[in-house]
């Protein structure tokens, strides 16, 4: 048989960082390509003894059907969390419990953007969200990323220029692939430019809590007295990403379109992992637990930038500092050859994603690479930097 | 703001069912509308047993990224489990854990729908597939079914003529709402009838392990040497529907859509629930485990059977015997006018669906609706049975 495709998969390729886990699997090669939070940061033991609570007192609860919207002690615990952390979430909003926070890229796309429509996003930006976005054959308009954020020039000729706008997608903090933060006169700029535009924000904000130097910058959802902002939240990298647990703060209407799509998606997410989020939340020490994360997190950083400075030639690979998150983004000189760099690392047995990735066309030039501290030992970040700063002296 | 939202789900609603559910939170009314397996069925002494044991000796497993195929030992055991016992399964397929069998019907659409192209599925059928198939705007062609599965005639006639048919849809055993089991005969007249028409089939079988009389009937996904049929099954009726566990064999072409559309839609599925379900497949009597299920349905199926043959009189209200699932489908006479009977009983506290929730078309006539017999307690289902039963003499 002729299996045929629909129009919205068939140019749908598997994420590139996929295919180069192909290589990471290889137990000698050394991946720096990964995303994982580092098991270390997972709280195991608290995991384990409210899992086996629950288990014990309340199984039924954890094992039956529950409602699309979420476990409701989860739901009020992150909302109560959030506006008094962070003055996100208003009385025209609501929020739900997604199957990650991928799932909120998915949910929001497929309720609010009909194929063809454009979808402004960073450039470069997470490969998992753009994916996401192409899946329901959205136009993808990619705004240059400065070191403090998007182009505003740029992003208002694309809101001028630009047919159907149907959201911007921002991450704010310690972006991925690029490490940038954007400044709090960029988000606020943002969110005026998209009220202007009468277009939407979708915020998402995996690695907030992972800020290892600086102070905190508020939240575009922070300012969103108009409706104009969806704020995507994730347990991944402050809990479990193994759980598959996200959530949405959006404005109801918004939201209540979300839930009838969940519904035919999954019906409802995983409600042992719900259970285990709100108890860990609720009933041990949540702010020591980031605080701890954070240091974890400080300390791996710090370790792999030092290593940066140590063993790479500064005008071979330039890299922007980072005040937070996973990832650094590594530059080669103008006109080096980025993807033969990165092929030449994998047979030195070191792994990296090649930034065009990252990228809303992945034929356009690119000249960055993406690293990972997290996932690596010491051991393996000092062995890798040091074979990509012996490569560097040699090719570039 | 003025939300404008996207033309798929411009129509579409929450299920009904979601609806009469707000009746069915009042615990003085009876409700027979759930879906809910029996909670005597969960497995909760293994299940907190196994959960213990991961979080012990493999914790980081369960709670770091995964692959978006599924846990490798559980395709690989459920995928045995398959073969040997239906013969399904073959070399051209594929087998991936989706987060229930809802997602197997959102990632299949997906992958093979394009808006406007046509589904064929049974009339009545499951509102959760449904607006699954709805979400993607597919316009939906519904086949009446009898007693033994859909109309032959109206199945081919809707092959020739509608256009752009992907797949038919179908749930061949003790289908939700109607608990008709298709026949071996008509089973194989599909597969055939597929195959001349060049189209897919969807067989969807949550309920299959949970037959309380005659013998088992070989799925249609066991005939297929052609590579068109895709088999959902589900973990929710037979292990917990909390896990949010289900997966989908089919043809590898269609498989590896269906896996790109995952990794944008929830990266993957909850980690420990797959773990939970290996180790419960293979470390414990699982065909046991199944046979202890079909008793303890079976008794609470024979006993809603025998009090609607006791309190209802035959003529007012008839239904067919099943023998498996959780569902009964109750006729009322011809022109009588079912959504007031079910808007009486809720006046009287019992809740049941009203047949035209399942139909392609719900503004079409319809003089049935479902009850559930595996959620409601043994005093519970007497005492809602009874007041159907005075209601049904009283106003029919």
């Amino acid at each position: 048989m002729d299996y045929i495709v629909s129009d919205r998969v068939k140019t749908l390729k598997p994420s590139a960082i996929r295919e180069i886990f192909k290589y990471a699997a290889d137990p000698t090669v050394v991946s720096l390509s990964a995303g994982n939070p580092a098991p270390e940061a997972f709280p195991v033991k608290e995991i384990a003894e409210i899992s086996n609570k629950i288990m014990t007192e309340n199984p039924i609860a954890a094992l039956q059907y529950s409602v699309t919207e979420g476990y409701a002690p989860l739901r009020k615990t992150v909302s109560e969390f959030m506006k008094d952390e962070y003055n996100v979430g208003r009385e025209f909003d609501d929020l739900i419990i997604t199957s990650g926070a991928q799932q909120v890229m998915d949910l929001l796309t497929k309720s609010m953007v009909n194929e063809g429509d454009t979808v402004i996003c960073e450039a470069p930006s997470f490969i998992g969200s753009l994916n996401s976005f192409r899946s329901y054959n959205a136009r993808l308009c990619g705004i240059p990323l400065e070191a403090d954020g998007m182009n505003l020039e740029c992003l208002e000729k694309a809101l001028q220029n630009e047919k159907n706008v149907r959201f911007i997608y921002i991450i704010t903090n310690f972006q991925n692939p690029s490490g940038v933060t954007t400044s709090l006169e960029k988000r606020k700029a943002i969110y005026e430019l998209a009220k202007k535009y009468n277009v939407l924000i979708l915020e998402d904000n995996p690695y907030g809590e992972l800020r290892i130097s600086g102070e905190n910058i508020a939240p575009i959802k922070s300012f969103d007295e108009d409706g104009i902002v969806a704020y995507a939240g994730s347990f991944s990298k402050i809990l479990s990403p193994g759980m598959r647990l996200g959530y949405v703060i959006a404005p109801k209407p918004i939201v209540s379109k979300m839930v009838v799509c969940k519904q035919g998606e999954d019906v409802h997410t995983n409600v042992w992992a719900q259970m285990v989020a709100h108890q860990f939340m609720t009933e041990y020490d949540f702010k020591a637990h980031l605080k701890n994360l954070r240091e974890i997190y400080r300390k791996k950083a710090n370790f792999c930038m030092d290593l940066l400075d140590k063993y790479i030639v500064p005008n071979k690979i330039t890299y922007q500092r980072i005040d937070g998150g996973l990832f650094i983004w590594c530059k080669l000189p103008e006109g080096a050859d980025m993807l033969d760099f990165c092929k030449q690392a994998v047979l030195r047995k070191v792994c990296v994603v090649p930034g065009n990735a990252f990228l809303t066309d992945e034929k356009e030039q690119c000249s960055s690479f993406r690293i990972n501290f997290s996932t690596p030992t010491d051991e393996q970040l000092e062995k890798g930097i040091k074979i990509l700063g012996e490569l560097a002296k040699e090719i570039l």
